[in-house]
């Protein structure tokens, strides 16, 4: 996952979007993010600690190695995790690729928010695999974009959500991952998978999530990818600012917004 | 609804279909389908009664009055409920737009698979209102074919199940409601709306709703529509077969199916 190649960037508001995701989604898809105690848990692209503050507070007695290749992701998941005052995460630069650590050395391995980026998920999952105890578990929770809809929705509107996925597929990502967790984890030898969907649905006897998942997590995220689809070609700018638009408009007093993020577990 | 313009037809198969349908889908969609005893319950748009079974067996101390438009139906509903034993269903000919019933009459009002065949929702919306007392409750229940996907997923699969909708759509009806129930019952006036999305998500560790929702209920209803599709122009044959080979393809061991249902509730 070298830097360039991360679709959503580094920049400050896409730390502040990935904090307003994870605040707002943690009670749908943290609830379950808890691990026997006293285990050992590694957590694979932790970017800038969003999610791992969750992991930590979950799972108090267990120690959390918390691994990322972006070293200025790291320094910013430090900093949030002793803001935060947990002592039971330690940060590593490492690539998911080529883990420093001996086989089966982990009880736990837990990725969020990681496959849809890498061009090889299967041979990560093999990695991660590796490093895990026979009868350690792996947890893995991914979104996947195509199962965004809303009301009303437009040809333009679809198309900036379409530009999301077709950038992640030339990077090399999938950002229709998650419907593909079951067979993914099949395939690399995981045993009793189970994937569990999280959808959230929004109108507006929810203003929270109309706040913090429609506008300030997907539509942040649809519109931090401007200046790519417009210089790759995808879309034109008249287009882009009608799909926007009509992004919003969903988010008024009559629209709705629906989005699943997938949750899988499996067994070494 | 006319029978002419009700989209699904009213074979065998299809009433099969049907039940197919209810009882693999009857604890996610029905498990909260209760209301409180001793009351009067409409269910408009009954049908074969598929529904009306677990309406009620989950109210068994609740008057339950069922109407549609189709004697046949009717007379199959009926005959469903006398074979399951029971006793407090009331079967009507009877519109939806023109219940024969006083104003106020009942204190909750079901509607399962409805709204979406009717060019007016609203107007129906309006009408059931009527007939609730002031206080009294609606429960409705929709599909999104929109919300389908699956994996894998290829533009033929994609334009069969768009048949199913454009189909819809010229009859009059909207495929694409589920997600549009809370603007709905809103905009008629219906208070302390609630909208609940029920999503079904099929793998095989799942066999059973491969079995009963994605082939016998999702894939046999877009089959239903063949001659309508192919005789509206709406696809051609060779894609039509391409497009139901790539939906069976999803339902295969490493494929996996996505479909939600959106159960919404409103107080007069």
């Amino acid at each position: 996952m070298a830097n360039s190649r991360y679709v959503h960037g580094y920049t400050a508001r896409e730390f502040d979007r990935l904090s307003d995701q994870a605040n707002t989604l943690s009670e749908l898809l943290h609830y379950d993010t808890v691990f026997v105690s006293d285990t050992r848990v590694l957590e694979c692209g932790c970017g800038t600690g969003a999610q791992t503050v969750f992991l930590a507070s979950q799972n108090p007695r267990s120690q959390i190695v918390s691994v990322d290749t972006s070293a200025i992701s790291l320094e910013q998941a430090r900093r949030r995790i002793r803001a935060a005052g947990y002592r039971n995460v330690e940060f590593l630069n490492a690539d998911i690729l080529e883990l420093p650590f001996d086989d089966g050395c982990f009880d736990h391995v837990f990725l969020c928010f990681v496959l849809e980026h890498l061009a090889s998920s299967a041979t990560a999952l093999n990695a991660v695999k590796q490093v895990l105890r026979p009868g350690g578990t792996i947890m893995v929770i991914e979104g996947d974009h195509g199962s965004w809809y809303s009301y009303p929705q437009t040809p333009e509107s679809s198309q900036t959500v379409q530009c999301l996925v077709d950038i992640q597929a030339k990077l090399g990502g999938d950002s229709l991952i998650g419907r593909r967790l079951y067979p993914l984890l099949s395939a690399v030898g995981f045993q009793d998978v189970r994937v569990s969907p999280r959808m959230v649905y929004v109108d507006h006897s929810h203003p929270d999530l109309v706040e913090g998942f429609s506008k300030n997590t997907f539509i942040a995220m649809v519109e931090g990818i401007h200046d790519q689809a417009i210089s790759l070609g995808l879309i034109d700018q008249w287009t882009w600012e009608k799909g926007i638009a009509d992004l919003y408009r969903a988010t008024e007093s009559d629209g709705t917004f629906c989005y699943t993020f997938f949750k899988a577990t499996g067994t070494r």
